[in-house]
């Protein structure tokens, strides 16, 4: 191997390392999610619990993605193509690091709940969540591929998320209106709601990402909205 | 003029334009908040409208920003602190353009609240959001300056705020118990509360990011956390 072979051989694994670490993170955001779920769904404390915890690896892997990405720049001089894949792999990082906060803290509102969840709205919840567990999972297959055709779908189904949320909004405001008691935890469901919501929002961001990763083209225009929640009214009745 | 100083000065422009960059972003983000939070106590929908729209603008400086940071990367090819800033640059972009839009959902609430609002809970606003309209003016001036101790100063406020975001949450699910009618606009109420709060944490994040640029030193350990928000249990009165 001459040296500029090495080099060259150096330089495309540590990009196949940046995609490792990509790929790592969301594994644990994706297990993080479904922990978080089951902690609410089965009111389990461990499971949550457990759920908090991964948080802090997803953070210390988002470290080691940035000063790969720092130390790439400074030794590799990147352009055209690879620099725009290492911006984005920056950038995904940093929604799979929200991701993951987000999944925390559904985890740790599974501890308010507890036992004073109603069952109700409890059950809108896991359609919504396996919705969102669909597109970080797809998203994840389109980084890994390249392909952007995915990542546009992805990108695309966004809105039916948006749409179950604001309904569910809706739903969780009628469920405090009728009973004082389902109030503390109605609250938190909405914020476990959001969170959800919130998580297919940065799908979509990575979506976009990859888009442009691999395109060089940005999505223009307005992202397809769905989420209405914060123009809805709700009157109790009389 | 040389055309080695010639390079010289056409860099330092740059690095110069990253930064107005940053302050213009900043800046708009600031009266975006003062807008959205003005709309909401005068219950007045032009400015809400006028909170919404800018957001448009700062989303188009964060592609600035972007597009500013990929060509100085693969012309330039900065090295050590230059390097460390311009990536810096990037990610407080992005936390910018997130307070723009909690900002715009701030301002988009403020519609919903209009005819409905209670009196009470919305006093204690004003003052939360004071506060984090002050870390996010000190957070730039830090910037600007590149200060870290004062970038440190803001950080440890935080705990502050989410403190006041935690008992302004118990406060509003109070008032949702005492009269079904306030659940609506209480609920509102509650995520434009924890929108500020998020404000809050970005400006955290970007004295992180300060810090980090101008020392090189990452912050190590939890942030000081004061949101206890999500294990709250609020009972009604018997």
């Amino acid at each position: 191997m001459t040296l500029s072979e090495h080099t060259v051989k150096a330089y495309d694994d540590e990009l196949k390392k940046l995609d490792e670490l990509v790929v790592r993170m969301g594994g644990l955001a994706e297990s993080q999610m479904a922990a978080a779920i089951d902690a609410i769904t089965r009111g389990d404390e461990r499971l949550a619990q457990r759920a908090i915890v991964s948080d802090d690896e997803i953070d210390r892997l988002e470290q080691e993605v940035e000063q790969a990405v720092i130390r790439m720049l400074a030794l590799r001089q990147p352009a055209g193509q690879d620099l725009r894949m290492i911006v984005s792999v920056l950038r995904i990082s940093s929604d799979l690091e929200r991701i993951g906060d987000y999944a925390a803290n559904v985890a740790k509102r599974a501890i308010a709940l507890r036992a004073h969840a109603p069952q109700d709205p409890l059950r809108s919840l896991p359609r919504m969540v396996r919705l969102v567990q669909g597109s970080l999972d797809r998203v994840l297959d389109a980084f890994v591929k390249r392909d952007s055709a995915k990542a546009l779908d992805v990108w695309e189904s966004d809105r039916e998320i948006d749409e179950m949320y604001t309904s569910l909004f809706r739903e969780t405001l009628t469920y405090m209106m009728e009973d004082p008691r389902n109030i503390t935890p109605c609250a938190h469901l909405l914020f476990i709601a959001k969170n959800i919501e919130r998580i297919g929002d940065h799908c979509t961001n990575i979506a976009e990402l990859i888009h442009y990763m691999v395109t060089g083209k940005r999505l223009t225009g307005h992202r397809p909205k769905g989420d209405e929640s914060s123009y809805v009214v709700v009157e109790p009745d009389a």
